[in-house]
């Protein structure tokens, strides 16, 4: 007699390949392909286990990869909305929380519970570690925009108030980053990449 | 001045994006297109932290993780070598081990050693934490292969013996997922995916 339980997190599992095909906006270097939300998922996961002594504050290094690595399931239900995207991104908050919801009840026992709250402490901002979860999630595509000629910048046309904006988490959490984060933000404007404001 | 051992890191972090081009044998469910190795590492590291709890030992989830984010860092250097190729697998060892002593090198501070001795446990799958690890590694792709008429089963010929060698690590880990990879398989044979021994 097999574990209904665990067929419902097979289940899960099994969906969870569709993460695969759900495309960013933002390119792997080198390459005209968009990355998806699997791949960008593993790079920060992996730039965590990396990077995060550089983090001012100490942090639990577990919670930290666990909300990386589930921070987009969302866009399972809801799909991707681009960061720079000031329209799209009115109503995204709503829509992930309906999504988030949806999610959590496809996983058995307390785990659905367990991602949720994952998901809102990521979202929220207000933790060590979700700081510095969210400073990954934001650097990681900046370093492909900087090795891909402005990437994303240069196509969108985006402005470097927007950029220092949306890379803030970083200056919250390293100041080691966050002075590499400056030096990138500035050459890129100096090679063009960023349109002056 | 800029952190040096920061700057080593991240053109670390910049070359991983490699791992997104590093293709596998193994199709997304529903489409045409092989999944990389960013893709299946992100996978199997969240279907660690969803079946984790499915294990007989209690194991210690942050490292069993680090080794499934860092498993195939190699194949930067070494390529794919796909499982039920037996000639190619001839000298996979010794190509990996020379590719994994190179990737630690590109770490500043302690960082590569602890890589180098994640690859080797996850290699040497003696620990709980590694057979569990491999349990997910070897899951994945079946789950994907189950998902979509036989996959790779069917597009290579692959025997039910060389199946059960290879998911071993699952009978190894949990019960329960053993039970479900059991029942997985011969339906997969009776749905004509595997071809009868």
């Amino acid at each position: 007699m097999l574990d209904k339980n665990l067929l419902k997190d097979i289940e899960f599992v099994v969906e969870l390949d569709k993460m695969k095909t759900i495309l960013r906006q933002t390119s792997i270097i080198g390459h005209e392909r968009r990355e998806d939300d699997a791949q960008h998922s593993w790079h920060i996961s992996i730039m965590a286990m990396i990077l995060y002594e550089y983090n001012d504050e100490k942090i639990d290094l577990l919670k930290t990869i666990k909300m990386l690595l589930i921070h987009d399931l969302v866009e399972l239900h809801a799909g991707d909305t681009f960061c720079y995207d000031k329209e799209a991104n009115k109503g995204k908050r709503a829509r992930e929380e309906e999504a988030i919801e949806e999610i959590s009840k496809k996983l058995s026992g307390d785990k659905g519970g367990e991602i949720k709250e994952l998901w809102f402490e990521f979202e929220d901002m207000e933790t060590d570690e979700a700081i510095f979860a969210a400073a990954m999630d934001r650097l990681q595509p900046m370093l492909n925009n900087y090795n891909n000629n402005g990437g994303t910048w240069k196509k969108f046309n985006v402005s470097k108030e927007d950029i220092y904006k949306r890379i803030e988490p970083v200056r919250k959490s390293s100041e080691k980053l966050w002075e590499f984060v400056e030096y990138m933000i500035e050459d890129a404007e100096n090679k063009g990449f960023i349109r002056k404001k």
